[in-house]
């Protein structure tokens, strides 16, 4: 099958072995799939990962349970034992031995089909475009700030970020705070955040008062984290949404002087994002920069490392059951 | 007067002046101070302070309001203004325009005297000793991490440096979790919590298992922040207590996928550090290692650097109201 693989650097195969299904997994055909900071990451030596990228799609289950066969499904990423302490304790998504799709031990979903958990399967409602769905990993992602910082009307957020994973916290917390403010580099993209109704700020004339509630970092760049530092007011939070590859110069004196909380934040509840995707509650289609086909991987890659694009989508099969182009 | 002045470095002087009060200020007469990692940190560069050092102490108010004069006291460090946003909004040790006690903007404690807002001030009770007396600010340190993480009987707790702070903060944790073990370098430290009752483990010996409820990293040092970030489950919290100088290579992609949290915790209250002494409920003064008279202030900071012993404190005045020695 096609696939795109990163060893040493991403390439794009099309004799790649199909993935085998073990005990409870289901086969799913990708129908979309979008590339996330943390795949470019990976291709910087993020994880140490080897193996077909991507974690966030949507497709058709193929094999499997009969009740889940041709069901269109987004799948959540961590692959669990179920068995040790963490999964026992209501910690799964930290299972001390998980796979994760495309990032951590386990194939991921830029190909025409992988293996997924059939307990890791949400089925889509019809509402739901594929263009919508591919967004529910990173949308469950935005959510999990709200599951873990309380933040309501009385709050002052700033989200530093304005790529793909700050355009979605951002529309999370919408609504939620008296204030928002989402602070970015590049003016197109925050033209496209005022145009749901977001503040933005240039991060060049974004002056950092240290009188934000909560902060949100999805830079994924030590830079980010720093101004994070002195935007956030004291007894504050920084949300830590993104990850950057290796070591990098920081000083945490200023949250211990400060009395800052910093939360690390990963994946999220699919439920909910399904359900705000469902209700029309984010609107998230206006992300989408560039749709390629998956033969055109590597430069899909290349697009979305240069940072031009928000999002760049994959399109897959566009009917799985009646594949027309692998 | 005398007292150990920092400007490129320290140097004990007898001809420093005497402080000045300012309006709604006492002057306090100093019998002992403590030397602290942060005085040690500020020799090399840390806060860019320049005057005397010095923020733990008792002393006898040698002038002020009628009602404080003569009377044991301690004093809490932060000066504040008392009008900016964090003022009053409840976060008066976060003051934006305050000055710190031998720390940022206002001379501290190595000295026969120094100036402090009357507010600061607490009255120390007959029952709790000089020696005891001087542990109150860091103590008052080691209990606000109780007062921004709850720990209970359930909880496995880890204890990084056995060192000034991280001694304190195992004896106020000790018997609130229901695992405490205090890691260290220094068997001879260890020995000391190991007598009163606590778990100790050496740092070589200790195997992180990322299964630690609540780690307080306690080090001053990068590597205790690595250290913590293994100890600690996913989802669970560290609470960082000590600041170093500069910047440090660090990586914060585990805080991200572990979705840990990081408590930044400074100064604490003094109110409780009083009554834990006055109710002999955490022992302190097994800690000392040394005494040394003030005009040995220089030879006193090189000892506390050197790591060999674990509090040493200056005895500046014996008998503040009929000095004998200045």
């Amino acid at each position: 099958m096609r696939a795109l693989e990163f060893n040493t650097r991403p390439i794009f195969r099309s004799d790649y072995p199909e993935p085998a299904a073990g005990p409870g997994e289901a086969v799913v055909a990708v129908r979309r799939a979008g590339i996330c900071r943390t795949d470019i990451e990976i291709t910087r030596g993020y994880m140490d990962f080897h193996g077909v990228l991507g974690h966030e799609f949507v497709g058709i289950v193929q094999a499997g349970p009969r009740e889940w066969k041709g069901k269109r499904v987004v799948a959540e990423i961590n692959c669990v034992c179920g068995q040790c302490d963490l999964c026992t304790g209501g910690l799964r998504n930290h299972c001390r031995h998980r796979t994760v799709l495309g990032i951590q031990g386990r194939d991921g979903a830029f190909a025409d089909r992988l293996a997924v958990p059939v307990r890791n399967l949400h089925e889509v409602p019809a509402g739901v475009s594929d263009d919508q769905a591919v967004f529910v990993e990173p949308l469950a992602a935005a959510f999990e700030v709200t599951s873990q910082v309380h933040v309501d009307a009385g709050h002052r957020a700033v989200v530093l970020g304005d790529g793909r994973l700050g355009q979605l916290v951002a529309r999370v917390l919408q609504g939620r705070c008296g204030q928002l403010v989402l602070v970015g580099r590049h003016e197109a993209k925050l033209e496209l955040a005022e145009r749901v109704g977001i503040q933005t700020a240039l991060e060049a004339d974004f002056l950092a008062r240290g009188d934000a509630d909560v902060v949100v970092d999805a830079t994924g760049s030590a830079e980010g984290f720093r101004l994070a530092g002195r935007a956030v007011r004291p007894r504050g939070t920084i949300v830590l949404k993104s990850t950057f590859a290796g070591d990098q110069p920081l000083n945490l004196a200023n949250l211990v002087i400060d009395e800052v909380t910093v939360v690390g934040s990963r994946c999220g509840p699919f439920g909910e994002a399904l359900r705000a995707l469902a209700r029309g509650e984010v609107d998230v289609t206006n992300l989408i920069g560039r749709h390629l086909p998956l033969e055109r991987a590597e430069e899909a890659l290349a697009l979305a490392a240069g940072g031009d694009v928000i999002k760049v989508v994959l399109d897959v099969h566009d009917d799985c059951g009646h594949d027309n182009r692998s």
